[in-house]
């Protein structure tokens, strides 16, 4: 797995565990998150955007949805959540149907959400979430209103509770007995990429900006 | 959103709504899903493995795993799950932070999940899932024996309460009041790229075969 910038602190980096190292990179590296919760005794699933500070993570939702009404109703106790993240590296061929695969890094995050309630701290996580999507772009928009800030759920729970889970490119694809089979084996890699920036309609004569043609998916 | 030989039937499509198109669509191009259960009260979220068989949505899991063992002991009253499938197809930037987003194809699917007990239907659903993973791949390996059937749970749920949410391309990125702000403003497009094929050590001078050559991501 790759480290980067974003990644690894520039102090203290000695104090973090290789499982922190893992979780912060991959949490990183996503553009969206699962959530579930509980709601009347059912499973809840809901895809969102997320963001890390630290060793906290950063939910986002709407204050009218089921997510924001839970975690408000929650308060400090905290609605208990499960956050999943994962990307995928490859599909992984094998001679038998069975050791088939996907090469994949995830974090499953345990925890209690708790709305976030403090103006500036809700706000640092706005920008957050959209340096998340794109790095920099804080910088380069219009940050939020009251209107929209209450418009706006911020959710944050502790990396306490996180563990990361790797299948990364092995070499024995099958088990011994199998290896005479007349089938490939073998993966094939998989990456996120971009394409050329479309801009907004009135857009179309004006500069791309560098934050925009440098970015990657892949850090 | 793009309809394939893959989610439209030869027969009867003029029956199907644009609703079940858009889920089975965007079930068949996924790769991986989320499942979200109950235990002890607490959500979990896990990643796995799906295939779709007509309104049917196979669910991926190893006997030991706390799904298969839930699943088993939920017996024909099924266990309530909630799965979820997220495609990402680009970054939305706007020139209010609060206006940036993702464009997505997601499917929210609430149900009661049931083990396969039936040994052809188990066997059929590991096609299901190699298939999915790459088209055509179950008629290029070795099928499961006893041993592995024994150590996988497949767990099944009907389509009938499953949701697609789609966010495309649209014109309109920013309030009226911000159309004068100096950032830019449009869309990142993202896709799923597949690299060289990478074989097994000792298959690195074997040929690779169409069906690995030809595969694509985004169908």
């Amino acid at each position: 797995m790759e480290t980067t910038t974003r990644t690894v602190p520039l102090r203290y980096r000695e104090r973090m565990t290789d499982e922190q190292l893992a979780v912060y990179a991959i949490l990183d590296e996503a553009l969206v998150c699962h959530v579930s919760y509980v709601l009347d005794g059912e499973p809840r699933i809901l895809p969102t955007l997320h963001a890390r500070d630290g060793d906290t993570l950063l939910l986002h939702g709407s204050s009218g949805s089921r997510l924001g009404l839970l975690g408000r109703e929650a308060g400090q106790e905290g609605l208990s959540v499960c956050v999943a993240v994962t990307l995928i590296d490859g599909v992984v061929l094998a001679r038998s149907a069975f050791n088939h695969s996907v090469n994949f890094r995830s974090v499953v995050v345990h925890g209690r959400a708790r709305l976030v309630t403090d103006v500036e701290r809700e706000k640092a996580a706005l920008d957050a979430f959209i340096n998340q999507l794109v790095p920099h772009r804080a910088d380069h928009s219009r940050p939020a209103n009251p209107q929209e800030l209450a418009k706006t759920a911020v959710l944050e729970l502790s990396l306490a509770e996180a563990a990361a889970k790797v299948r990364a490119d092995k070499t024995d694809f099958d088990d011994p007995e199998d290896m005479g089979l007349p089938h490939w084996a073998g993966v094939i890699p998989l990456k996120t990429t971009a394409g050329q920036p479309k801009p907004a309609p009135e857009l179309t004569d004006a500069p791309v900006p560098d934050h925009v043609l440098t970015w990657r998916p892949t850090r």
